[in-house]
């Protein structure tokens, strides 16, 4: 998908929404544990039901592969459907991938290639032959962690380097910034750190960002919006638990749809505020 | 498997060799692909020749994704192979993985208990709670990639940190070396960085490391044992492609089995001139 592409689709539905189908099969309604695929199943009923107000849907690896073979069947069958009944919509694989440049080819062959999707979350550690195969690919992204959501960012992500005042996250996205432009890579970057956030569209004021962190861990999207926001909009906004969860019961996809109308909602706001839409 | 055990069979196969499991269906001789399954023919051939003088088998997931849930079937099968016909072998999934804590917890989830495996790369860039969730298993094992084979390691590993001397790679192991002790955490370590070893070796003398990138990524072994054995040998060292791509015909399992048993006669020389053998 190209950048204009993902910024009409954000025009037209006052959304920068990005719903993350982190689909756990101890977590999904009970009535579902009954259907042949109970994974798949939860996922197109959420996908049914919120598409209208999402932009962007990202299944997390991690809790598929829980279930094995059978999970990444799940996997399979959910950009499959997303591909046949929404190809309007951007699909990002959050995976977190990179090795060494003929491992990175194969990752990339198999997130591209097979399962077609347009981004994938890749990991910076490995530098930069761990990334290019990723890039190799037209009209796709890579989606490089820079700052993280979590906790643990503080551990490495923070650190000083080379006896300058920069983080290592800095680091990351102004060296990586020279191996693609903003129409092939993005940078995750957590909405639990929004002024970090300012600092990050100075070096980058022209790419999109993948922000999670809102809902369960406790970012704000108007501060998001606030320190993130561009002419092209240059946000993708991540919310997993609080839409896909919330209802355990059989209004599981009313209830996901009414979540993300609110965040919907929001956002129209914010981006009519920000005079990127009128 | 508990060190102990993993050093009683690196002493009575006089080997430290782990070979890596990178099968990808372009590269296995072409009369496997009648078979059923062709990547887990070619890796059930591998073993069954290779075993005697290997003591750890490393599947990159890479390479079977690039099939989707059939690469996963066939990674299945692998495993579930190597348990049942060699319960004595230490098995690392090379996956590279990591994730905020939940998701974590989701992949630990599903290596070590639903496929069963010993031990997972994981990458460090997210930090402590991102790494916290594979540690809570018994006889399960983390390794962290700390100073990697690749020449991208140059681009973030070796930024030196915090105003000091110390590049990052030295910062991941000091502080995740906190996290676990020796019996839960190994490092990877590049054979092509031979000199780091020996810094390395001084930070975590007891820990065990894996090192990759000899053979098709020109590290030399000797220089690896010099710099990094221990008195519990302390070493794993990964041979993939050179084995298991031996022969494109069919005696590509003689061939691997020849080229393991190479590099294991090199090895118990060197286990030897140690005395970690007698």
């Amino acid at each position: 998908m190209k950048t204009s592409a993902l910024f009409d689709q954000i025009v037209q539905k006052k959304s920068f929404l990005c719903v993350g189908l982190d689909t756990d099969i101890a977590k999904i309604p009970v009535h579902l544990l009954e259907e042949e695929d109970p994974v798949f199943s939860f996922n197109k009923a959420i996908i049914d039901a919120t598409a209208q107000y999402a932009v962007a849907y990202k299944p997390n690896t991690a809790f598929y592969e829980q279930q094995g073979s059978k999970g990444w069947i799940a996997l399979e069958k959910t950009i499959g459907y997303l591909k046949s009944n929404y190809p309007e919509l951007f699909t990002i694989a959050d995976a977190k991938r990179a090795d060494i440049g003929n491992t990175s080819a194969a990752y990339a062959n198999a997130f591209f290639n097979r399962l077609g999707f347009d981004a994938l979350t890749v990991a910076p550690y490995m530098g930069k032959d761990s990334v290019e195969p990723f890039l190799n690919f037209q009209n796709k992204w890579v989606i490089l962690l820079a700052l993280t959501s979590n906790p643990g960012s503080a551990d490495f992500q923070y650190q000083k380097i080379n006896s300058a005042s920069e983080p290592l996250y800095h680091q990351v996205i102004k060296t990586s910034s020279g191996w693609a432009g903003p129409d092939k890579m993005m940078y995750v970057v957590g909405a639990t750190h929004p002024e970090e956030l300012g600092r990050i569209r100075q070096i980058v004021p022209d790419h999109y960002l993948l922000i999670p962190g809102i809902g369960a861990q406790g970012g704000d999207l108007n501060l998001v919006a606030q320190y993130g926001l561009n002419k092209q909009c240059g946000l993708l906004v991540n919310s997993s638990r609080n839409i896909i969860y919330a209802s355990g019961d059989s209004d599981f996809a009313s209830k996901a749809a009414d979540e993300a109308q609110k965040i919907q909602h929001q956002m129209a706001v914010l981006l009519t505020k920000s005079a990127i839409i009128s």
